[in-house]
C-alpha cells in the first residue's frame, strides 16, 4: 500500500459545507468545549494520569503516551454531566468518568493494532513506537484497571453494566473486521456495528453517570438513550471526515475506510439506495487493489454529486437533534446546556 | 529460528525422574483428576461452551477451538472444591469456576498471540489459524464475558478482586516479556513474575470459591494462600517441562523459555547460586542466538549435573507441601482430600 499525501489534491468544494464549519469557541480541546466542567475535566485529567502504576516502566509510558495525545474527553463529559442533571455530581460519577475513558483508550490502543495504524490525532501510535506486543498488554493492563476504580462505588450494576458493553464493543470490532471488503453490508449491519463498537460506551457514560446522580429510572433510560443517539452521529461525523476531511487536522491519513473495504454510509447509501449509474460508476472504483490519492478524491466526488455526502451528515444531524430533544423533560440548567451543545457539536467537529 | 525436533534426541537419565512419573489414575484428563467434582466439572464444561454467544460467528470458533484443546481446568476445581470446603458449593461457585476459567482462556490467547505461539496442547493455536487481529478481540470478547456472569453473585467484591487479580496477571506477563534476554534477572524477580502472571489467578480461584462458599476470613485467606503456592509450584514445574518434557505429551516445543531468552529457576540458581565453574560453562549457552535442540540437551545436561534441575523440583515440592498444610484446620472431608491431592499432582504432573 502506497503512503500517499491527501494534502496534494483539492477537497471538492461541497464537501466542507457538508461537516459544516467549526464552531466559535470550541477549539477541539476539552475544556474549551465543556466549560461548565472546565475544573471537573481538569480532575479527570489528573485521575487519569494517576490510575496507572506498575512495576513494568513501559506501562506508564505507553498509557501517558496514549493520555497526552488528547481527545476532548467526551465519555468523561458525559457521564459528569449526566450526574449533574439528574442532581449529584460526587467522587462516584468521577469514578464513572475515569472508568469510561480509560475502556475508551485501552480500546483505542487495540483498535491501532487490529488496523496496523501508524498515527492517531498526529502522533504515532503506541504500536508503531512499542510494537504490537507491548501495546495489546499494555491495552489489557489499562482495560483492566476500569474494573477496580468502578467497583469502589459499591454497586456490581454498575460494573455489570460496563463488562456488557466491553463485549458489546468487541463485538462491533470483530463485526467491523469480518465486514472489510465485503459488498453484503446493509445499512442495517453498519447502523448495528457503530452502535456497538461506538454508541454503546457514549450511551454507557450517560447511563452509568445517571446511575451515580441518582436519577430515576425513566431519567437513566433517556441519558442512556441521549448518549446511544450521540454516538451514533459521532461515528457517522467520523466516518465522513475519514472520507472529506484534512489530513493535518484529523491527525491520521484519509480515506481510511476505504482502504480498508469497510463501506460507510455515504457508500452504502449510494450502493442500496442510489441511482443505478452512480451505483455502476461507484463499484469498480471501491472494489480496486491499493487505492491511491486520486482514487479516494473521485469516490469522494461521486459521494458528493450523488447527495450521498449530505445524506449522511443529514442523517447524524437528525439524530443530533433526536438526542436534545430527549433532555426535554430535565431541567433546564447549565448541565443539560452543555448535553444539548454536546450534540450539536457532535455533528459539526471538524477535528 | 530453526525449527527443531527435539524427539531427536535423548533426554538425560535424570531429568525424567526429576519431574516423577505420572500418577497412576491422573490421565491429564479433568474428570479423572478431581472424582470427587466429577459431575461438577461437567457441568463447568457445558457452561463454558454456552458462555459465548456472538453475532460474528468467528467468536465461537475461536472459543471453541481453545476450550476443546481441553486442559486440567484446574482453576474451575480450584474454585469449587475451594466452595465446598467452606461448606456451600451452589449456583455462586459456578459462576465463579466459569469466569476465572474464561479469564485463564482469554490470558492463553493473548499469550499465544504474544509468543508467536503456533502449538499448544499439540492444536495450532488461534492466532495461528485465524491471525492476530482475530486472536486478540476475541480474547478480549472472552475476558470480558467473565464480569457479567461473575457479578451474577451480586457481591462487587468479587469483580474488584478479579478484576485487580488481571491487573497483576498482565504486569507479570510484561514483566516476563520485558525480561527477555536480560542477565539481571534474579530468583527474587522471577517468583515476582511468576507469582503475578500464574499464582495469582489460582489464588483468586481458590478465593473467591472460599467467598462464595461462606468461609471465614481467616479460611479464605488460608485459601488464597493456599492457591498462591500451588500455583507458584505449578509454574516452577512448567518451567521445568519446558526444559526437560518431551513434545509430543506436553503438545508444544520444548526450550521455548530458552529461545526467547527466558531465564527460569534452574538456570537464576546456577546463575546466582551454583559453582563459579558451571555458570562460566552456562554463559556462553545462553547467551548464543538461535538454539538448536543440540543446545538444548547440553543445557538441560548441564542443570542437570549442577543439580538445578533437581532444586527447582525440590522447591515446587516445598511449595506444594506447605500449601497442603494450609488446610490442616478444615475439615478432614473429600474437598480437602482433593485440594491435597491437587497440591501432589502439580508438582507430578508430566503433562
Amino acid at each position: 500500500m502506497a503512503i500517499v499525501d491527501v494534502r496534494a489534491g483539492n477537497s471538492p468544494p461541497r464537501a466542507q459545507a457538508v461537516i459544516g464549519a467549526r464552531p466559535q469557541g470550541t477549539n477541539g480541546d476539552a475544556e474549551a468545549l465543556f466549560p461548565q466542567i472546565h475544573a471537573d475535566l481538569r480532575q479527570v485529567e489528573t485521575r487519569l494520569r494517576q490510575a496507572v502504576h506498575a512495576n513494568v516502566p513501559v506501562v506508564p509510558e505507553v498509557f501517558l503516551h496514549t493520555v497526552h495525545a488528547g481527545g476532548k474527553r467526551v465519555r468523561p463529559a458525559l457521564a459528569l454531566l449526566a450526574a449533574q442533571l439528574c442532581g449529584r455530581c460526587d467522587e462516584a460519577a468521577f469514578d464513572v468518568a475515569v472508568a469510561v475513558e480509560l475502556i475508551h483508550l485501552a480500546s483505542l490502543i487495540h483498535d491501532d493494532v487490529v488496523d496496523d495504524s501508524v498515527r492517531r490525532r498526529a502522533r504515532l501510535t503506541a504500536n508503531r513506537v512499542w510494537g504490537n506486543k507491548t501495546a495489546v498488554l499494555v491495552a489489557d493492563f489499562v482495560h483492566s484497571l476500569a474494573y477496580p476504580i468502578l467497583s469502589r462505588c459499591g454497586d456490581v450494576a454498575l460494573v455489570r453494566r460496563l463488562s456488557e458493553t466491553v463485549v458489546q464493543m468487541v463485538e462491533g470490532e470483530l463485526a467491523q473486521m469480518f465486514n472489510e471488503g465485503s459488498l453484503e453490508v446493509t445499512e442495517p449491519h453498519y447502523f448495528q456495528m457503530i452502535g456497538d463498537k461506538t454508541a454503546s460506551l457514549m450511551a454507557l457514560a450517560c447511563e452509568l453517570g445517571a446511575m451515580v446522580g441518582g436519577g430515576s429510572s425513566a431519567q437513566i433510560a433517556a441519558l442512556r438513550d441521549y448518549g446511544f443517539k450521540v454516538g451514533l452521529a459521532f461515528q457517522i461525523a467520523d466516518d465522513l471526515l475519514d472520507l472529506t476531511g484534512d489530513e493535518e487536522r484529523i491527525g491520521k491519513p484519509v480515506g481510511n475506510d476505504l482502504r480498508c473495504g469497510r463501506l460507510t454510509l455515504p457508500l452504502l447509501h449510494v450502493l442500496h439506495n442510489g441511482n443505478a449509474a452512480a451505483k455502476e460508476e461507484l463499484l469498480p472504483l471501491i472494489c480496486r487493489g491499493d487505492l491511491e490519492v486520486a482514487d479516494i478524491q473521485r469516490i469522494r466526488a461521486l459521494l458528493d454529486r450523488a447527495g450521498a455526502l449530505q445524506h449522511a451528515a443529514e442523517y447524524a444531524r437528525g439524530l443530533s437533534s433526536a438526542a436534545a430533544e430527549l433532555l426535554a423533560d430535565f431541567p433546564d440548567n447549565e448541565a443539560r446546556q452543555a448535553l444539548e451543545a454536546l450534540a450539536a457539536y457532535i455533528v459539526l467537529r471538524t477535528t
